[in-house]
């Protein structure tokens, strides 16, 4: 059984690791770190990191940028690679962790769902091949709160496909007007309404046939469930840098 | 059995006609016009409607615009029914539709498929009330020749929505940057690739739910049929301007 | 603003309601009734319906069958229309609403969902007519913990479609083996997996073309936005039975 | 160019070859063999193999299976590469198809999509990990008219999910009643209703997200594809049995 430290235990993203967790037969989350945890939380939650006396073999981040440093000392001191969940880190930040990554293990993906780390693997194998004969569109969803468009993970993907492929492609945002469709273009359309949580769909359009791929996020328990296959990934490495693509690999 | 002309049999969609009256029971086509026909058809054909000597019940037209002056002469003398599944008729053509409608039996209509009728009335049912809570989405997929985005079909139901809508709604073809989903935007996206036949899909996106529409053309049966329907709709009609909404709705 | 006390505040769907009803301009909830209630709630909260001194216009209930004696009782004293969201009653509880509906105000819906509703009244106005030429087949999607099949909400539709049509039709859950389809079949298909959380998929199909109408449930809350439209309705009405399809006319 | 002998040149699917390969640059039907051709048909058309006096470097079949014996005879006296496209073979004729591949180059596969054989080696990539997590649901769809549930393609990818996980797997055809679901469940569901051309669609289940794999045929178009691909692939072979996959993998 992997011990997992959870450092931002109180928050949205931890209550959904902890519910997730007891899920999850090979990880338990045996502290975490929070300045406002709720009490029902059923293991020892410390207001820093430093205070943690608890022995545990993953540290799982789903906190903010800044609290990178503690995590960082705290991981050098106990020698305990690093899952990092959190987004938005700056360039000195991830300069950093790559420097860490020298020494220590530590664990940082662009997207932490595995259904869109297989996809994007399938993606890399089928893209150059496929491109030959169809055409290729990418349809994503999200609810009418996201402001940008398309969303990171459309074009986390859609570039996957344009390097794949020899060719220079275009993405075309959007189509209006009389235009016919030349091969390299990679239509992305953003669909925004409602509550829909996120979809993504690529499309080869063939000669009498179509293929999708469409990748559906439920709900939040998609990322908690990534983080806690990482930290069982990452429980026995003792450096280097990884991604999820790392664990899928593993399998 | 409803007695049919077929204007137009030798053509692609007029052997599609004949192909779906063998398995439609109520109609029978038992004469055609076409200067090229094969000679396989198993029922006259004549090289111009001035020759045709049979008796029917209703002349259907999937030919060109110019046939319209010698098909409205037939009906005039004979006192038959048309239904005219031809496009891109001019505004002088459809003036002169309108004023034979005021003593003759003719049909006309912006989509031949029944489907996409019967969601077009749906719309018009539902698109006000859904408005009030729900984003509308409508995503149209075509094959990689088509040259007109959007396509005249989502443009048709599209309209449905914004008549049915006080509030004054726009279009919003695709998007890219960043921008927060006004309520009153109507996103209408363009698919394009390969060989697909045609696809509408109208999405209502709301607060923990979504209702989705959708109309997939598997092939150019689907405006066979719906000839062969407004044909027996037609049979019995003696003056007036119809089109396949009145079909329907005399079910 | 209508002011409604929320029987049940403390409970799973209790908290969607609260949360839902933040985004709901038109209904407020001042008062509600939990024996566990969390201390986070920013209304007062009763142990028992007999304490509320609160005044109110509706009493929503998302609690337990058995609690709806005290909501009744509360509901004549008070004359406050009463929106039951709980399932489950035994047949003398519904005997007792539907009696009690006779002189007091009383919603009670098989679905509390928009969206099905909407579709429900949708395939009551086109499953006859489609029928004629379209094989029906419903699909519908929910979680690996579900041991029910089909869905209740399945069989909903289903029995609308079934009372729409004259000729007698009949279920077929599943096929395996050499059968050819009959016309009044109406393929039934219960897929489970993952955490789904609920999908309604009716498909029409025809010579050429099909016609799909699908509900998708992200979340609670589409179950919470139902209460509150219903409660927003009932607020002044007098006396009589109410479920969903009453709100949906009402617009 | 490749130069093609395509016997069944007057069939159903024969017609969409000669289509097909119109568009097709690198490939050419040179030559044809059918008893009742069309004239229309611009290359030369003969009643038997045996008569063929024209160069080909493949010869493509789509007839039936007992065009096998003069098949292989005209291959072996011409040293001329096998397509075959035919579906149906007894067992003594496949027991033929494989000895005659020790000194000759034949070609013949289960399917003859592109986009099936691309998504069935997906499936062998992914299954095994993904079966782990994930609950897996086979959705296919077809027309009315066929009998067998469920279809031939369906299967071939169940089979191919089935072998890539060690543990024991079983079908489930459809669901109803009282079950909870087991893991080791696959569910497949036979969609069957008007002219649906074909559609496979494999589910992925997870906690939190799903992810889909599906593939829609238009058309026989799809399949005339696949026989000029595997054309171009087989020219130069000098002897081997292959099938599709080669195809893909040669790539």
């Amino acid at each position: 059984m992997i011990k997992v430290l959870l450092n931002g235990c109180g928050g949205k993203m931890g209550k959904v690791v902890i519910e997730s967790a007891k899920k999850f037969n090979a990880v338990e989350i045996v502290a975490g770190i929070d300045k406002f945890a709720d009490k029902s939380i059923e293991f020892p939650v410390f207001k820093s990191i430093k205070d943690c006396n608890v022995s545990v073999d993953v540290i799982v981040d789903f906190s903010r940028p800044d609290a990178l440093y503690s995590i960082l000392d705290f991981s050098d001191k106990n020698k305990t690679p690093v899952v990092l969940c959190t987004t938005g880190y700056s360039d000195d930040q991830i300069a950093k962790i790559n420097n860490f990554s020298k020494e220590h293990a530590i664990f940082r993906s662009a997207n932490m769902s595995i259904g869109i780390n297989v996809i994007n693997n399938i993606l890399k194998n089928i893209s150059a091949f496929l491109y030959e004969d169809y055409d290729i569109e990418i349809i994503e969803k999200h609810h009418n709160q996201k402001v940008d468009a398309p969303s990171g993970t459309a074009l986390l993907l859609g570039d996957t496909i344009k390097d794949a492929i020899k060719e220079n492609t275009v993405y075309i945002n959007g189509r209006e007007g009389i235009h016919k469709r030349e091969h390299n273009e990679i239509g992305v359309h953003a669909i925004r309404g409602g509550s829909i949580v996120g979809e993504h769909e690529i499309i080869f359009a063939g000669q009498g046939e179509t293929i999708e791929l469409k990748h559906t996020a439920i709900s939040r328990e998609v990322f908690a469930v990534g983080a806690l296959k990482a930290s069982l990934f990452m429980a026995n490495k003792s450096k280097g840098l990884y991604n999820m693509n790392d664990v899928l690999n593993a399998k």
